[in-house]
């Protein structure tokens, strides 16, 4: 039980923290790089500032709300498809004892242990069926409470992310030098969350690190010389 | 062998669509919020071009990007794992037999079954192997090169997904006047694609249109009052 307990605690904080690297991994990425992009229009920082609160209104709605009802979906999913397995369970037993058989078939056992197994385990009818959802479907039971635990962290996280970059363009007029700021606290803040989102997967660290600050510098300066082409334009 | 051809050409056009869901589902959205926002604050649309353009190379390059990268990591991930198993099979055969042995008995099999299921399991060690990683760790062997063409394809369905809400802006100089061709094509468009990805998901179709539609909405609505909101302050 106390083993038990301790997974459930283990899976709930990685939970958390998936949803936290979501979030923040786009919300770094986007704003710095609307903002660099616009930097490379405009010469004041107002607009800037406009443009980086209303993308991230937009951004942290998009992928809270997304997914929100993404997971609402897949719970709706989950249940039409147990319903669905009971129905066939009760309908066409012999076709799903196949079923179950092909599954240890493919595991590499003997006719005879699988037989044996198939026999034991369609004994038990809700066993029977949480096996075909688990193994035949590949679908895990979700739980209902995530889906809105989990679009409130994506898109806070979102918004904290976001507001990292834009940050600097609030203290100055010039949007070349918000920029510059800018450039710096977000690849130092791609970097650090990119070494504690690799550690946290269990990827080398700093090729983690150097890769989400990359992706970061990429997309800003793509951003950054598409906004100044069409202005010179 | 023609049945498992049709499977695997099967899996890979869902591949395929799944990545063009995801691109585009965000490329609707968040371009389109940018923009409503945007026209909540400027007269020109000139801006909005800009802006809305730097945001598409930004999610884009940010989302196909980041989707290489993370493909990339999958498969290290998938070979230092299996590396690991390997090493673990030879080392420790015991504990290794016990979790199989777990895995049985977590299935509601006899301890008789269950015993005989682990010793033929574990007499190829390959299978024996490709059943930990997939059925401990829960870790589907990677296709190298998934990576690149899901980065590919997941950037352009945002760029082609993002060039539907800022269209109107490019042949208009009134900021409301764009807004309001935008917000009627591109809501026409988040229905008919949330329709197809009900569609294609399994999800009641009509239900699914009107939750994609909503989130497209809510998200302009917000990015709009915010920017109206700043400009006023």
């Amino acid at each position: 039980m106390d083993t038990h307990l301790h997974h459930e605690e283990h899976l709930q904080s990685s939970d958390f923290l998936r949803d936290v690297v979501i979030g923040m991994s786009d919300g770094l990425t986007v704003p710095f790089a609307l903002a660099a992009g616009l930097s490379g229009a405009v010469d004041s920082t107002h607009l800037i500032v406009i443009a980086g609160l209303a993308e991230i209104a937009a951004g942290s709605i998009a992928m809270g709300l997304g997914g929100y009802l993404a997971g609402k979906t897949e719970v709706d999913h989950y249940h039409s498809e147990l319903k669905r397995e009971y129905d066939e369970v009760e309908r066409l037993p012999h076709k799903e004892k196949e079923e179950v058989k092909e599954f240890f078939a493919g595991l590499g056992l003997s006719a005879e242990v699988q037989q044996q197994a198939v026999e034991e385990m369609t004994r038990d009818k809700k066993k029977w069926v949480d096996f075909m959802m688990k193994y035949e479907l590949g679908l895990d039971k979700p739980d209902p409470q995530r889906a809105k635990k989990s679009a409130f962290n994506i898109g806070l996280s979102y918004v904290v992310g976001g507001l990292v970059p834009l940050m600097p363009y609030f203290f100055t007029e010039n949007a070349l030098e918000g920029l510059k700021y800018s450039a710096i606290i977000t690849i130092v803040c791609l970097f650090i969350f990119g070494y504690l989102k690799s550690k946290f997967t269990g990827v080398n660290p700093w090729g983690g690190a150097i890769r989400v600050t990359l992706i970061g510098a990429v997309a800003a300066g793509c951003a950054f010389g598409v906004a100044r082409l069409i202005q010179s334009a």
